[in-house]
């Protein structure tokens, strides 16, 4: 139900980038139409607050629109790579995946944080 | 002159992940051959730690290593996009851009965070 962020949600929630952790990071790129960017937003929102949150080693969520419409990212964190692919292999992730893939083409990027600088 | 992380620096160093801030991300893609891809990190770190950082505006930069070996991720935060702007246009920054791009084709983001969901 989910259609677009809510204030309790992106105001004052904060995720962490640290170097050396165990934490598996996803990079997720979106291609999509511009005029579709929303709707792919909304879809990846709902699947975060539906789903992903609730599944064991969700960390977090963090998902960027691009300022020329045509990619959307999704950094999301994981506790380890075995949860990562538990998610990947339950029932209750897949519609959702399906969805965003009947939207966008897109690109996961399985990583770790190799280096932070910070100012 | 920097060839790897320094402990002081990716041990505590951390970075913040919110929605709704000013700040411009810069999520830059390089695909790199696996035997390269530390080369490439450490080219990136160099730049950071010579030049980036120097820079008005530099808030973060993030680099994240694929466990493919196939893909370098910068996670790159600046000020404001007109900071950002600048940087590109700086004599200081161009070498070190002429150096990634001789080792990798990248594909460069510029985004902002539209929701943020941490457990």
């Amino acid at each position: 139900m989910a259609t677009s962020p809510h204030e309790e949600e992106t105001g004052t929630n904060t995720s962490l980038i640290q170097a050396r952790t165990k934490v598996l990071t996803l990079i997720n790129v979106f291609a999509i139409a511009p005029e579709r960017q929303q709707e792919l937003v909304d879809v990846l929102v709902e699947a975060t607050e539906q789903t992903m949150r609730h599944l064991p080693g969700f960390v977090s969520a963090n998902i960027h629109t691009s300022h020329d419409g045509q990619r959307v990212v999704n950094y999301a964190q994981w506790r380890s790579r075995e949860d990562f692919e538990a998610m990947l292999q339950s029932s209750e992730a897949r519609p959702h995946m399906a969805r965003a893939a009947e939207l966008a083409e897109f690109d996961p990027i399985l990583c770790e944080v190799a280096y932070v600088d910070h100012a």
